[in-house]
């Protein structure tokens, strides 16, 4: 068997260890081509000895520590500029999206373009420009098998059912951190506080989008652009345990849902082998002890940022990228403690509110609708203060 | 497009009432080409007025007040001998098993060994000979789309899945009547008392074997013929809203589930449309309302008949035949009162005992089989009073 060319963009984060992690005991299967990260020189040294990538990028400043130690073993690349180029390569079979924020943009659509089959679980690309990545992997042939647990169970539960029998998809959302705090005591969260999601180990940008529930409004918008739906075709439901991890209504009023054990490693695997599986090592949801799943209707007046992402969603265009660039900003200051917990939806809609969005928009028009929203985060914050 | 030609057996009953109602809604897609009944005259006078099929088959003694009214328009039959050529017939396309008991394994070995769809309801043919209907539908290249809403949730959720990537199956049970009745009240159970069924409403027989579980017992047999499954790939949880019909479990952890309304227009519709779905006028679950899901470990010492079952399968040869003709003369004389509740698992585990089962059975094995459970049943009955 051919060993499938895996490129794992990101390979020191959270989908990206657990990426590896499958790979590793999959050694006759897979090959690892590409690893790229920014700045977390010691694991992704580790990884690379490990791997053994014949390729690799990081940030700049850290590629002479890593040269002097592999000399002229592996090649390097700057993380910065290279990436569209090395997931086009011949070489690369596979192109799993592991690193998060909008620098996916530009590698995810190269990928798409060269035709490689995509695993992102990166989200804000699909946000930005997903209309116009799905448009390049059509023209292409390109396959994008989505990582992210939501995406992936919409994927495997329209699998060997007709498109058009589709009615809507139900995504789960476990409810993030704050579910069952009052909305009055939002005002006065850490950071520290936000971080501890009940379900998932992700990276804090996510866990944050968690909190607030922005991270369900981009995967609405994200199932949109994956699955071809309208807006209305996108639901959200409230399911703690997550284990449910999303639901396909067929027009004949029957629903096929995909369950697993909240471990990344399944979703990941699923579209690193599909449309094969292989054993995980993972069991499925013991049901005798499991006793019960609970369901709820999302509080969008506890969770503003879910209601403006539909908003924005209905909108389309250029919305959806300035959501996620004003979101961005606003995350980050939270995590360096200059931002209060509900400050961040203030400042995204408010962002959201002074932009015209752009119809139809070219890939430049999402790039400076993403450069203002950046820029007038900034701005409002300094007014701010 | 062409019109499927629909036979439906035991037109009467409540699936073949939910069958015809289906077909109703599309009349463009369906034409009924044969109905069948043994002793609702009435119903079936009915169902012939609406559907106007070319066929028609029921008890002999019924056959002359129907022939006075249709005059030679319809041509009439003997349900008890005629089934199997009527089936069999160029003009049928699909046939609907919807009646209940032994009577069904000639016409589905006959159905299927003309290659036509089956979309059985009944479980007793698939318990007594599964092996050698699903032989034959290998031979001839027959569909079987099954009906019960178990084995239609298994069947989609294989769909568009490597059936080789298959770990087990879930059958969810709703548990029936007695879920939350202490065992030390089944003995006085009457038979109104079981059958108040909380979440299906069904013919009396299947009622009770609902109650005492058996019913699922034999669905776990049925799941092992029909999917070529082990004894130990069939689990079976306690679900008592009964909304997820059953589960897959693949070999990576991954599980996908059909859920739907307790209906069964759409296991049926599924049938019949398959694989195309078509729109039923009934919803999806209201996820935002639905608040809970249950499981629970099957209590098999407070359902004994279900052990009962776990062990005939994995006897196979002619006991599960056995156990149904037991388990059909037991629960007669339980509705005919004549019978305790718990001296239905009491008759039933003494005729399988006495049984020497015969692997890898012919037919003709099979029904000496059957033949002599009835027998050993009544003669046990006799001797008990």
């Amino acid at each position: 068997m051919k060993k499938k060319r895996v490129a794992v963009l990101g390979s020191t984060g959270s989908i990206g260890i657990n990426t590896l992690d499958v790979i590793s005991r999959y050694p006759d299967r897979f090959e690892v081509v590409l690893l790229t990260a920014f700045n977390n020189v010691q694991l992704l040294m580790q990884q690379v000895r490990q791997f053994r990538p014949a390729k690799v990028a990081l940030s700049q400043v850290h590629l002479s520590s890593l040269k002097a130690e592999f000399k002229g073993r592996i090649k390097f690349f700057d993380v910065g500029k290279d990436l569209p180029d090395l997931v086009a390569e011949p070489s690369v079979d596979i192109v799993v999206l592991a690193m998060s924020g909008a620098a996916a943009l530009d590698p995810f659509l190269s990928a798409v373009r060269a035709g490689k089959t995509v695993a992102p679980a990166n989200k804000e690309a699909l946000v930005m420009a997903g209309d116009i990545i799905l448009a390049e992997a059509r023209k292409s042939g390109a396959k994008i098998i989505p990582v992210d647990s939501e995406q992936s169970a919409i994927f495997q539960s329209l699998e060997g059912h007709r498109r058009e029998d589709l009615k809507c998809v139900h995504l789960t959302a476990s409810g993030g951190a704050l579910l069952r705090l009052p909305k009055s005591q939002h005002g006065s969260l850490t950071v520290e506080d936000v971080l501890k999601h009940p379900r998932w180990k992700m990276g804090a940008k996510i866990t944050v989008d968690s909190a607030t529930l922005m991270n369900k409004g981009f995967e609405v918008i994200e199932a949109q652009r994956l699955f071809s739906l309208t807006v209305d075709q996108v639901k959200v439901v409230i399911h703690p345990e997550a284990l449910i991890h999303s639901l396909v209504e067929y027009i004949d009023g029957s629903m096929i849902a995909q369950l697993s054990v909240t471990d990344m490693r399944i979703p990941i695997q699923y579209a690193l082998t599909y449309p094969d599986r292989l054993c995980s090592g993972l069991n499925g949801i013991d049901l005798w002890k499991l006793k019960q799943l609970n369901f709820a209707v999302p509080d969008l007046r506890k969770f503003p940022s879910l209601a403006l992402a539909f908003e924005v969603a209905r909108i389309g265009g250029t919305a959806p990228a300035v959501l996620n660039a004003a979101n961005e900003v606003a995350v980050e200051e939270f995590l360096a403690g200059r931002l209060g917990f509900l400050k961040i939806y203030t400042l995204v809609e408010q962002v959201v509110l002074l932009h015209k969005s752009v119809s139809q928009p070219s890939l430049k028009d999402i790039k400076e609708a993403d450069a203002w929203a950046r820029e007038t985060a900034v701005r409002l914050l300094r007014k701010g203060k």
